[in-house]
């Protein structure tokens, strides 16, 4: 991990802690691309030297030593959810929420799902507390995943064969495909068949052929293995 | 279950869908009481009968069988953050939060750590999964909990020995206590110490001295049991 501050002790410009793999790393990076905000990428492994997200000096930024965080001039913020509404309100094209509260908030519904619903049962502190404190092996541990995830996979099919367009919500991008994508990803990694969700199928392809997608994948990160 | 849908099969008002001791369900309570919004509370027993949230009439609300949902007029919502940042923009008093981007944000980020960091891991799901496939026993589902819920209460205690004035962000109510208050009433439920969070107790005993959080309690609750 680098020097956080920079200079005379104040970052400047937009710096995304991110790791290539994290999820809700990958969510705001497709968030950033798709505003074309242009941003320092600092790389947090989550794995090496027992994780760098616990280093004192990182957990200054992020008190739950998770990544994302992003700093802005000097404001500092964690949590995806929270950063990609921030981001959203400040640089306002193309919104990735529409204006009016019965249409952005099942977009947020939808967020949720994957938010709490899902990614907290896939992600490096369950994984590494169900591995050291309760001996669940390799195949144990993507039975866990897998349970949890195709509950949600199932949900959202369910709501997004009713809401989607070429995106998950009609033919514009929102903030759903920036927490679908990831999703779908991560899927992908646990080896969960996605062939049954045919919408969720059709929205991460739409999603892929864009370039600000492309760029936040994983596989196009400066810290991928 | 009562039926979900009135009269001329269109419901009219504000219905919440509830259960007592969901800390998700509570969050949003606290802020239809603070907000005095008149509403229907329909019971969702999330054990009796293997679980009314599973019955095929609710999952057609709540496709993650999960509490809460809410229904205002037609309009169908679940997930407590999104309801609660719809609740706030269609009632504006009083207002959960500030109108300045970096000042809500890091209430968003407060209400995430408690939403996906903290209460995926001590829901009635995870419970149930825990026991039923994993064999755990009550001792080891307590610990489970304990560990997410210290290491989350750690987190807020940080950030929230800054921001902090009678409630979580000054001293005003936020939608940051709206969580908060829930999330140290499962503490005391798994029994975790909230002793050494100073900011905390202090938070939720400035909050529990108010009508809204009274009312919202789940002792107040028609299922109380």
């Amino acid at each position: 991990m680098r020097c956080l501050l920079k200079g005379n002790g104040v970052p400047f410009g937009m710096v995304l802690y991110s790791y290539f793999r994290s999820s809700a790393s990958y969510r705001v990076r497709c968030a950033l691309h798709l505003k074309a905000i242009e941003f320092e990428y600092v790389p947090i492994h989550l794995v090496k030297e027992g994780g760098e997200q616990f280093k004192p000096e990182y957990k200054m930024l992020n008190s739950m030593s998770q990544v994302p965080t992003i700093v802005d001039g000097d404001f500092v913020l964690a949590e995806s959810m929270a950063i990609i509404q921030y981001i959203d309100s400040k640089w306002k094209e193309p919104p990735l929420f529409p204006k009016s509260p019965k249409q952005w908030a099942p977009i947020l519904q939808v967020c949720e799902v994957i938010n709490s619903g899902m990614q907290p049962y896939q992600n490096a502190i369950v994984m590494s507390r169900l591995e050291k404190q309760y001996g669940f092996d390799e195949g144990k541990r993507t039975e866990w995943v897998r349970f949890f995830m195709s509950r949600g996979l199932e949900s959202l099919e369910k709501i997004l064969s009713k809401t989607s367009g070429k995106y998950c919500f009609g033919n514009e991008v929102t903030a759903a495909d920036c927490f679908l994508v990831p999703q779908i990803f991560s899927a992908d990694r646990f080896k969960v068949d996605v062939g049954p969700y045919k919408t969720l199928q059709k929205v991460y392809e739409n999603c892929e052929k864009l370039s600000a997608f492309q760029n936040a994948h994983p596989s196009k990160q400066v810290d991928f293995q």
